[in-house]
């Protein structure tokens, strides 16, 4: 008899959880084009009120996230009797809500409140500081910011590091344990890389992005390409923002923007690629996942996998380059007419330490990141104070980029991010990378043939090995299950270290170490 | 001591009306939104899911609309000692939603569900019959649908006629006491109007718009005269779709859509000028009944008052294309080289008897109408069956158009209005153009100089005039209430009796009756 309650019990929780996870995903959902269409076609003189309506909404997935009627359905399937039970895609769901219902749960409603009030407003303060190049405007948000994320770590709880209980917020799992000794590697073996591609490198013809390419023409060749690299245009659109990104509606509607600059081609072309990664990682996604939590990327670092993996590893290669250089040419008759195929793949893959996060180039990339991370850990640690930033901000830059910004507004005002409490946030940026490499070892021996297929134009064998081993899942695995799950190991530093040792050898004609 | 606790609920009760209405408006404008975007931007894989979502989310508004809240909130404001606490722009919101939670209540729920999923099943079935041409495909949906509609307007309840009670749907308040002598006098003088046209009229140069017109130049055209014509683009878009339709997001977000067809430029100029007249009246609307149920025209017949306005009173007059002609030569060269301003403007007021109702003329339009409206009233009164439709149609546009139907495709089954159950929904169209020749007469006398106005350009100026005497209200007024403050009169036909026979004999060189 007890039995018998007791299964049916469960599956009193399973109908109600599902209702409630149907009805999250499918306002989620619309939440999500929501916020596409404002950035990308609303007319200016709605977009305010329209933003109440979407926060309207936003608060109400909030409310179900966190009900009492989805704390009682998660205890019911957390119960020993009924966790197994349970399918693995159906535990995946409850561990996703779980963890976010109970980070929640741990901030004080009225702690919360605050909060949210003071990251709306830290986000002005941050772009008139930025604008005015005035660090102090931004500084007294920047400290209570920091305050209260010393304060959600102690709450969230951690193991070693106060830091931890905020990575896990965008790597879930993921340790300063962990992280330290790869990025130490990654870091040391950049700064020297670029130490000798400095002072050994042979120069390439950067220069010939200085022209001007015909936006008209870039818009073509983005629209070309797009489908061949394999993304489903009967699933998602290519759209035009200042700042490019990929938004889910769902599985069979994705949409990626990006943006054409006359004076810089390289933006536009490798932006839509990188949005494309994202982009066909979640049009992949297994669609009996689709209307649940699992129909998204695993994680942030996941995600960035995706998207670097196929800008850079893909697209930044000397084969890539075979199959499109020439149709390139043909889009751009004038500006490359004396660049030969081997000029051309030199070139976007030039090296030159820059101040600007996003502009920067594969291997420099990385160092911006250590910057802001060993920043975030010892601010949350304590260990100095947000007054301190500028200081330790350009200090860095000098260090590992060897420049000093000459401005906060292009140092540590840059980035968006602290304004509305991403610390935690950067590590994924990096981790996209050592995961990047990681895979691409792995594609590399499961399909030697890996670089005469990006060379023929056979984008689909790739994109099918990366659905079938990686993207199909979507959040059914934690980001370290599924990186163990496809390359048989945990994340190691090596294998983007070496591939980025072997690529710029070849690019700068490097002699041995 | 109970005057206060009197008070005291009313307040009590005003927070929750304003919390519940607030929340009723947020979701539908993103429903609003969403709507738009399946129809204009939406990738074809994402559709089907996305509708899903949509539908949780209407469904949401739905529940609050009808919900206990709601009925407890409306009562408390309905009270005697509490109705005459209220202000104005309170008692319009009360009225609207008290009007829909009635109704809604007066359905049993399980009656509701099957009407439902009935009329989503009945679309597919008119579809198919529609491409077959054949009625029997369509026939047991209709017979059931009118079978609901009768028990629905028994259960709403009406003193005279059982299709009162379906009509208050798009027009409150309007009966078939009021609409058939309207009616009537409308459809005995087109017919007559009609006849003489058809047997003394001068032909028009209507042959010109055989021929092709580049769409991207109607485009452009299109683009250039939005704005000029008081259509506030930072306010709203004009994007493509296979049905032209408006869509308001907010006051500020007003999305229209039109059609090109390279061998029909009429069909795009008039389609954008008449969605222009939609897209005005809900950008003018008082920006205090933003986030309300106010925030939007009083009803259909007064909606389509301002399309039917702007797209034939001002849009087909002499004195628009004395303003515009000049501009559309230059985009069109060729295909106008020998037509004059005479020539163009009676070309685009050609009265030519068709068998379908979205492509009539000004003139003939009404007829369409007046068959529908017959047909629906009779049909609804039991006085015939569903099965008897095709004959009657093909009889009636015989009668008052002096053509058959060669097949029900181009006849009975050309609309989709009764599949989705909108009996009651024709009257609005004609309604709208009886509507807008009152409004013209009055315009008229207020702004003596109106030709003029329109003659240089000068839609400011009337556009001002309709905010302020008409958009700015949304749904404070009643039809009824609105049309006799605008225009001191309840509804006549003369009016637009008058406007018509004026006209056409001008138009057509008509001698004296």
């Amino acid at each position: 008899m007890e039995q018998k309650s007791g299964t049916q019990s469960v599956q009193d929780a399973l109908k109600k959880f599902k209702a409630l996870d149907e009805k999250i995903t499918h306002f989620s959902s619309i939440v999500g084009l929501a916020e596409w269409d404002q950035k990308v076609m609303a007319p200016k003189k709605g977009r305010n009120v329209f933003a109440k309506a979407a926060g309207t909404l936003r608060t109400e997935v909030f409310k179900l996230s966190v009900s009492n009627e989805m704390g009682d359905v998660l205890a019911a399937l957390s119960t020993p009797e009924n966790d197994h039970v349970l399918d693995t895609v159906t535990k995946a769901k409850v561990r996703e809500y779980k963890t976010y219902y109970q980070k929640s749960k741990t901030i004080p409603a009225e702690l919360f409140q605050e909060y949210s009030i003071l990251t709306g407003q830290a986000n002005d303060a941050w772009e008139e500081a930025r604008d005015k190049n005035d660090f102090t405007i931004f500084l007294p948000y920047l400290e209570k910011i920091v305050d209260y994320k010393r304060k959600f770590a102690e709450l969230f709880g951690y193991e070693d590091h106060p830091y931890d209980a905020l990575l896990d917020e965008f790597e879930p799992g993921l340790t300063v344990k962990v992280l330290d000794p790869l990025f130490a590697k990654l870091r040391e073996s950049s700064v020297k890389l670029l130490n000798r591609i400095q002072h050994n490198g042979q120069k390439t013809r950067v220069e010939i992005f200085a022209q001007p390419y015909s936006v008209e023409k870039q818009k073509e060749f983005n629209h070309y390409i797009l489908p061949i690299i394999g993304f489903d245009m009967d699933a998602g659109r290519l759209d035009e923002t200042v700042h490019p990104f990929a938004q889910t509606v769902n599985i069979g509607d994705v949409r990626l923007t990006t943006r054409y600059l006359e004076h810089n081609v390289r933006s536009a072309l490798f932006g839509t690629i990188h949005e494309a990664g994202h982009g066909m990682y979640e049009q992949h996604i297994n669609q009996e996942f689709e209307e649940s939590v699992l129909q998204s990327g695993t994680s942030f670092g996941i995600h960035e996998s995706q998207s670097r993996f196929l800008e850079n590893m893909v697209g930044r290669s000397k084969e890539f380059w075979t199959y499109f250089y020439p149709a390139l040419k043909q889009y751009f008759p004038v500006q490359l007419a004396d660049v030969s195929l081997d000029d051309f793949y030199r070139a976007v893959n030039t090296v030159e330490p820059s101040l600007i996060r996003v502009e920067a180039d594969e291997l420099t990339y990385n160092l911006h990141i250590m910057v802001r991370y060993e920043i975030e850990k010892a601010l949350i640690a304590g260990e100095f104070e947000a007054k301190d930033l500028p200081e330790i901000w350009n200090q860095k830059m000098q260090d590992y980029l060897g420049i000093t910004p000459p401005t906060d507004t292009e140092g540590v005002l840059q980035d968006v991010h602290w304004s509305f409490g991403g610390i935690g946030y950067f590590p994924s940026y990096s981790l996209g990378n050592l995961y990047a490499a990681q895979i691409l070892r792995t594609i590399q021996k499961e399909l030697p043939e890996f670089k005469s297929l990006i060379k023929n134009g056979r984008f689909d064998v790739i994109q099918e090995w990366l659905r079938v081993n990686i993207h199909q899942y979507g959040k059914l695995y934690t980001p370290n299950e599924l990186i163990v799950k496809v390359t048989g190991e945990e994340l190691n530093a090596d294998y983007l270290v070496e591939y980025l040792e072997e690529k710029y050898s070849e690019v700068y004609s490097l002699e041995d170490k």
